[in-house]
């Protein structure tokens, strides 16, 4: 803030943890960063927008494609590795936007978001979006679908994500930034290059079993279970299936991230189960939150 | 088999899904292998150790370790990643001995299973021991230490796993194999170069607030309440705590595999939080796991 100026749009990013404050030193060990080796400030201060992703190479992918459309490309193309100590996680910065690799699943992506938010505490960030920009299978919809989450909800279509803290079950919940989620949408009709709802996601612990795959190493459910499982999921507004959402929402609520989720459908699972598409038809798939979450963030900074 | 002379000890690796006899070409999406594109027994058909770890570095690690300690090594230390058509997971094979990474968390590790089962089905391996080889925080035991898992239990200490299926939640236990722990602390022994412990290991679905830490971006409890958490733990049989052994006991046993958990613990979380010992000495920890299932295998093999 300039002067006594107060700035009431300001939102920073919070922690939760009294004990932080008595820490000398705070290791973000899954990043290989730290308060004391790293100036978290210098490195990460002008941060706005996080967009995070489970593979390493899309997150890659996305910052030289949002690094082109910015006009921030580094003329060699380089864009190191910040995460370069460790093969946990990766991490690539551009400007105003980091994007930041989580794998698979809920307990990988908690891991991410606790550092993540710890990270930009420390580096005193303001005002930040954060978007999950991701694959999963659709229910009823067309292939390449773009699914924009309006809520994440659990494996029994409820908006809730159960976290055990101390032996007992601690329940939370999953709503996501409303207003950010329509103006995604409204991104997507402009840009009016493929088809994108606005819908529920859920967030399944598993990717065979836990989401009603006949494909799997073990399935002891039919062809018929399994459809009128996905069908009650249809019928609660569930539009897709994947497996970070629910703790994504939850996280990012706690800590003041203005939050959104943007995956893309790889099939439509009412048809079956197996990503059989060609590798062309799949990358091109995968190509659609990117150039999606791209103009939006292009938007926001009037470009 | 070789004529009518029945084999009794050969143990198939099993898969439990009717639907796979119907699938005309099997996809292993995440591995980038299928068995339309691959001769799945002619690759992996010799397969009889598979060691997994969450760290992708650290399973190459692993092979070019292991081949030189079964006199395998390629004389241009080339060992090509299996799955490089893919960055979810990675996979190396050096004679009967593959080694496959599986990224952090029940989830992820789940889906590497259900594919790396279907796998081994496919290429019709038989008598396939796997042990995961991991990182673990301690209780109340010396950094450094190593912990044979005796048994997987949950945050609550008991020895199951939950798996939702169709909405509803499936209890499975966790068993895992006790004469290959034995054989596995017998060997640690003969070695002599560190401590090995066989006891309890705590699986969690989260690090930070799951495994009582004090240092995630949110904590809601006191220092107090984490060490009486983790002494009711310890109480219970508890040596230590990962987030990946619980869903592993369960399906290798579901489908066959002699299973194991071999984990050396980074720290002893009854001391503290954070991982703060210098890179050299967690390097020299997290050698320990692939020095004592190197020496199982060669043992095995009659090296």
């Amino acid at each position: 803030m300039d002067g006594n100026v107060p700035e009431p749009s300001s939102s920073p990013v919070c922690v939760h943890n009294p004990h932080l404050e008595t820490l000398k030193d705070d290791i973000l060990y899954h990043f290989s960063l730290g308060t004391s080796t790293h100036d978290l400030p210098a490195i990460f201060g002008d941060v706005k927008f996080v967009c995070v992703g489970g593979s390493p190479s899309r997150m890659k992918a996305f910052i030289e494609y949002i690094a082109a459309e910015l006009n921030m490309e580094d003329p060699k193309s380089e864009y190191p590795n910040i995460c370069a100590g460790t093969d946990r996680y990766t991490m690539y910065k551009v400007g105003p936007v980091l994007s930041v690799s989580h794998g698979v699943g809920i307990p990988s992506i908690a891991i991410m978001l606790h550092e993540l938010i710890k990270l930009l505490y420390h580096a005193r960030c303001k005002d930040v979006t954060i978007i999950r920009l991701g694959t999963s299978g659709g229910i009823g919809l067309e292939p390449g679908t773009v699914v924009v989450t309006k809520q994440a909800v659990d494996a029994t279509f409820l908006p809730k994500f159960e976290q055990v803290i101390l032996g007992k079950t601690v329940v939370r919940n999953t709503d996501l930034d409303q207003s950010l989620a329509e103006q995604l949408l409204e991104c997507s009709q402009e840009l009016n290059q493929f088809e994108t709802v606005l819908g529920k996601t859920m967030c399944t612990m598993d990717f065979y079993e836990g989401q009603a795959r006949l494909d799997g190493a073990f399935c002891s459910y039919t062809e018929e279970d399994k459809q009128e499982y996905l069908k009650r999921a249809r019928d609660a507004g569930v539009c897709n299936i994947e497996m970070e959402s629910s703790v994504f929402a939850t996280m990012c609520k706690m800590s003041g991230l203005k939050a959104a989720v943007v995956c893309v459908t790889l099939l439509n699972r009412l048809k079956g189960d197996q990503l059989d598409s060609s590798h062309h038809v799949l990358q091109n798939y995968q190509q659609r939150p990117q150039i999606l979450v791209g103009s939006y963030i292009k938007k926001e900074l009037g470009i």
